[in-house]
């Protein structure tokens, strides 16, 4: 309904659902090195749609807090919001708000508001059940590689250096999924190591993760071999991979996959409140779990 | 409805409307000097929550990104988090998400989300008609006096110190004129002879102030006269007030009265979009006019 006042004013749905995510230079990424202006602008802006995602919600508005350091060059402040703006456009999202300030470093704070007709239509952390299968959407630790290579770490593919630099929020996957009858989602954006856990303590339930079933990027492997890890870590615990980890019913399981992309990689069980991760070589809970990237 | 999933989850009222609002310590506030933590906090949510007084609507929600910089005080962490809380209670609002990071300086950026149950209860800036009368609640300058007093520019009573440190939005007012009929309204947060040319210029009507008739805090001459500045000047350069600037038709003056302690400062007419300043000594339209402070 037009903005240029005191605030912006939108039609609601019944339900509104809002998260905010904040990223600053030197902390969530390294301007001019690990990320340009115009990813660092992408991937705050994704990484907020990236949480109405995983609930299932449909997108709305955004509202961009930028700071910008003295010296900021004209042209990079352009393509931020350009780059903002397509992102915005392809995921349906009007940005209908925000306010420019000056700030030390380059710090974006990014509020997304989404929609939906009805609280049953959202899908929240803590619906797992025992007898679920764990999925996640798409390919992971495409990410954790392309920081490695963008830092010099490891050579590797610039699709995996896009992967870190432009994650797409799974807006579609996360809604069609929630249509499924999803139980539980949440995105992936501390890691599956992180993510799944939080799924467990909120559901009540033990999640088990089959490492060796986790569908890696390709080149993962060949960068983490130049790195020293397992492969499975860059998939599990490198994080910003921004898909969707979901619970659904066995029942479900066709229903979800003609809904998105999804790999099967564990199962939900009565038991303590942790994630257990399997693999050939080992086994341990979350609470064993040392992040070693 | 809950938080601690992806996003936070609200039931909606028909009309949402958003603000957000960013402080930056060494931009907006000195930390340690003219701003306490608390005093930070508070402000950037006040600020956020003004915007929404000057719609009418009714306050929601808050959302609050806080970057905190290396070794700030826990205690710092926690005062601020207390006078976001305190504030928030007594507005009625619920602080249900928000996100944590490090960053260079403390920095604040508050989404504030509010209802209205039809977008007519909302009043905007450009709704200013000839003939109307403008008035403002409450009284100015306390916060540009108050800010003088902190960087030790003046001497004067706390109450002014205060009116920079914790300024109150004033909802409750906001809200009380959109019924009382208000054609337009904003904050005073620039200071009045910029605000003022906001509702001039999206009205398309000339307002017309009487820099003499403005309701100055109890003190703020005192501190102009060691500024060496005129009073009027603190109560309309300065900024930070916080008040409510609104223009309501001759016929609605007693309504206006009643719903909020105002002020008539001034007049609306036909003419171009533009703020004209009279006083016994001056009179130039805002194009002249210079904030000297």
């Amino acid at each position: 309904m037009g903005s240029g006042d005191d605030a912006a004013v939108v039609r609601a749905r019944p339900v509104c659902v809002t998260s905010v995510d904040a990223m600053v230079d030197g902390v969530h990424f390294r301007l001019g090195d690990t990320a340009s202006a115009a990813d660092a602008g992408h991937r705050a802006l994704a990484g907020a749609l990236s949480d109405l995602a995983a609930m299932g919600a449909d997108p709305g508005e955004a509202y961009v807090v930028l700071g910008l350091p003295a010296g900021f060059a004209r042209e990079d402040a352009i393509a931020l919001a350009d780059a903002m703006a397509a992102l915005a456009r392809r995921c349906d999202v009007a940005l209908v708000g925000g306010d420019i300030t000056t700030a030390p470093v380059l710090t974006l704070a990014v509020t997304v508001v989404g929609w939906a007709d009805d609280p049953a239509q959202l899908v929240r952390r803590a619906g797992a059940r025992a007898g679920d299968l764990v999925g996640v959407t798409g390919s992971l630790g495409g990410s954790g590689a392309g920081l490695a290579i963008l830092e010099g770490r490891a050579q590797g593919p610039s699709q995996l250096a896009d992967r870190h630099r432009r994650p797409e929020p799974r807006l579609a996957e996360g809604r069609a999924l929630a249509r499924a009858g999803a139980h539980a989602m949440i995105d992936l954006s501390d890691g599956l190591a992180s993510d799944a856990a939080h799924v467990a303590t909120a559901s009540g339930v033990t999640l088990e993760i089959e490492l060796d079933a986790l569908p890696l990027c390709d080149g993962v492997a060949a960068v983490a071999e130049q790195l020293g890890v397992p492969a499975w870590e860059l998939g599990a615990a490198a994080g910003e991979d921004y898909e969707l980890l979901v619970c659904v019913a066995r029942a479900e399981r066709y229903a979800a996959e003609s809904a998105a992309p999804v790999t099967w990689i564990g199962t939900v069980h009565d038991g303590p409140a942790e994630l257990v991760l399997l693999s050939a070589g080992i086994a341990q809970t979350v609470r064993g779990f040392q992040h070693r990237l």
